[in-house]
């Protein structure tokens, strides 16, 4: 047993400083003055040649990057390349040795889509999502490290907004029968409706997290975030090889990177299902500022887990269609929805505590424009058209027994349908 | 892909069967005309090794238990040896091949003591728990085969009400605000409090069931069980080869069976604490009944995950100690609680379910005599005094921050002190 180290408190380590996320937020942490350390096992680059689909930017190898930044900024950022889910030890020694006082977690399969494909993708995404998350906790509790967990969660795991219940940040008050029969109070983790396997894994991440919280004492800031839209932010913008990933594809491409690339090589915006479904966004430049935040004011020893809405706008999908579609002419094609979920839905979530502590955010109406321009035209001739429709379909095999004639999957897979009646806006 | 195997009606497959639960599942079910299977990697009996203790009761190796019962019975019972956790291949071919009705689910590690011990133990219930429930609901979807999955989950989810809520089986009416400002009533999987990292488990599973089900229709049975006493059933009573393990080590034994083998051995009935836990019971010749009720009554096809509390009484822990004190007059000592939880609590659940099949509880004031005698006094030459006391702290580091003056764990580990001044009967 080791003995409680003392954190430096201007160490970050990045779990999944590689990916879409961890990378524009490793830069920027980097670039507000934090010493960052990075481990990634390469598994998003490695999913590439497994899906043979490549980010539409011409991403550089993870040591290009380190080398540019350092060229860059004179701050080097060191690489671990191991697999958290896998490797524990070496996951101990790095914190003992290294001592971060915060661990920025994003080192999770990340797409919903992929985490539904086969069984294959359903296992990888469970071992590797919770293995890394109970690792971490495991592993900040054996060696004694008072560490701030920055997790990247998501507002999915409240099956976004299906249960009808306006969405608060993390917990909810009940009245409760207690065991004399008498009316009471409580607060509860808000009840979860995931509706992915990546949904899942999530779900079950809070749960870890409020126990290690409760037990331990380790403190915890899990964002749930809604959809990342955009590709660049100041730092990854400061150089070529510093760019981004951005995903186009079925499986990994958020729905607002997918219609700009659509848009760009003058494809239909694929709307699945009635497009009624209403999303939470946010941009990426936002999306770092959010992680600076929550790394620069940990919860204090003895609170609760810190659960907090990254997202700054909501939109019903058809409507985000219907902009893009009004501002380049791109038409839009009605498709069915390979997804078990709600046709319509609304969406009412608080983020209070992110503009609390000064967040401005970047507005869709503001930034697409330039989205569009800077990123979808201008790598345009990358895209392999193939690889734009999702080929994950959320059941394997028609349920079982009388829920199917009301929930049958589609049998038609992609196939284009007529638009909804009603498709009223409500951005 | 495969197609839908259609599921032979007679057939259970036991996850776990060779375990104290699992083997006396396994004989109830041949006896009442079940084809049986096991799977068992015997990890049980490898932590036996692991921690240098054995059985109290002298039990076979699982090959000659089941050459036994099939000499006495004339029914074979076929035994699978491998990881649920890491062979998933093999179970996905075991359940293509032999198709059964029902899948048994005991594959965890059941010790919350054991659990907490330190990273390794830690780490391993993770991993085998949620690895074990992932991987059959993967492999059934994968299969397409419709069996039933009944699982032996735990009430401890709720954490033993400390939260002062009256126990219902499994879900919570709970009044919520829409995002029209509007109150309604929504019905949520019941919110869990887990007290150590196995409860932790049984609450991520408990998440895994309520996906599969509602993503794929897979028709669930979580039984939530209390403290499982007593040892012997019908069937393993009837040849000493076929006898069940009896725990009495400070990490496996659960309370009941370790106050009676400390009064066998003259020892202190060692208590926790003030006592004061109240705690749910049931003798494992009703759990093995709840279980085949569980078999031959599987839930209708559509609907939600069946989740039943499996207990029988509840007592508060001094006051079983005292029961068996007064029975046999072995004095009580009264230790400090390693565990991190609520010093006194209540606990009313509802067993209603189980009662309406028609289970016929056997009481604790009926069977104890014949437990002590019959077991505790027959075997107690083979207990190693020396593992009776628990090795486990719940906290393996003072707590961070400021919690750690009111929920500072143990100073001194199994230290004796006076006896609580509120020790009014509850039983």
């Amino acid at each position: 047993m080791h003995h409680n180290p003392t954190p430096e408190s201007n160490r970050v380590l990045v779990l999944g400083g590689d990916g879409f996320c961890g990378w524009p937020s490793v830069l920027h942490l980097s670039a507000a003055g934090y010493d960052v350390a990075i481990v990634d096992n390469l598994a998003r680059r490695q999913i590439d040649v497994e899906l043979e689909c490549e980010s539409l930017t011409p991403i550089r190898p993870l040591g290009q990057r380190l080398d540019t930044w350092a060229r860059l900024s004179g701050r080097v950022i060191p690489h671990h390349r191991f697999d958290l889910a896998r490797h524990y030890q070496r996951l101990v020694d790095l914190l003992l040795e290294w001592r971060p006082a915060t661990v920025v977690h994003f080192a999770e399969q990340r797409s919903a889509p992929y985490s539904m494909k086969s069984a294959y993708e359903k296992r990888y995404t469970m071992e590797n999502n919770l293995g890394a998350t109970n690792n971490l906790l495991t592993a900040l509790v054996e060696t004694g490290l008072d560490a701030h967990v920055v997790h990247l969660g998501t507002m999915g795991v409240y099956g976004y907004g299906s249960a009808g219940m306006k969405i608060p940040e993390g917990y909810l008050k009940v009245a409760v029968e207690t065991e004399s029969g008498e009316h009471a109070e409580n607060e509860i983790l808000y009840p979860t409706h995931p509706g992915s396997i990546y949904h899942l894994t999530k779900s079950q991440d809070q749960l870890s997290f409020y126990f290690f919280n409760k037990n331990d004492g380790v403190r915890v800031t899990d964002l749930h975030q809604g959809i990342v839209w955009g590709t660049q932010t100041v730092e990854t913008a400061r150089d070529e090889r510093l760019i981004n990933r951005f995903d186009y594809d079925g499986d990994f491409g958020t729905v607002l990177n997918r219609f700009l690339m659509q848009a760009a090589i003058n494809h239909p915006l694929s709307v699945h299902g009635t497009g009624g479904q209403t999303r939470a966004f946010i941009h990426i430049q936002d999306m770092v500022r959010c992680i600076e935040l929550a790394v620069a004011t940990p919860p204090a020893h003895g609170d609760r887990v810190r659960i907090c809405n990254q997202m700054t706008e909501t939109h019903r999908v058809r409507d985000l269609a219907q902009l893009i579609s009004v501002e380049t002419g791109v038409e839009i094609a009605y498709l069915d929805n390979p997804r078990v979920e709600a046709v319509e839905n609304n969406l009412h979530a608080a983020n209070d505590f992110l503009l609390s502590l000064g967040l401005e955010p970047i507005t869709l109406s503001g930034g697409l424009r330039r989205e569009v321009t800077e990123i979808a035209d201008t790598y345009a001739h990358r895209c392999d058209k193939s690889k734009i429709m999702t080929q994950s379909l959320w059941r394997q095999h028609p349920i079982r027994g009388t829920r199917q004639h009301t929930t049958e999957p589609a049998k038609h897979k992609n196939k284009p349908r007529t638009p909804p009646t009603n498709s009223a806006l409500r951005i």
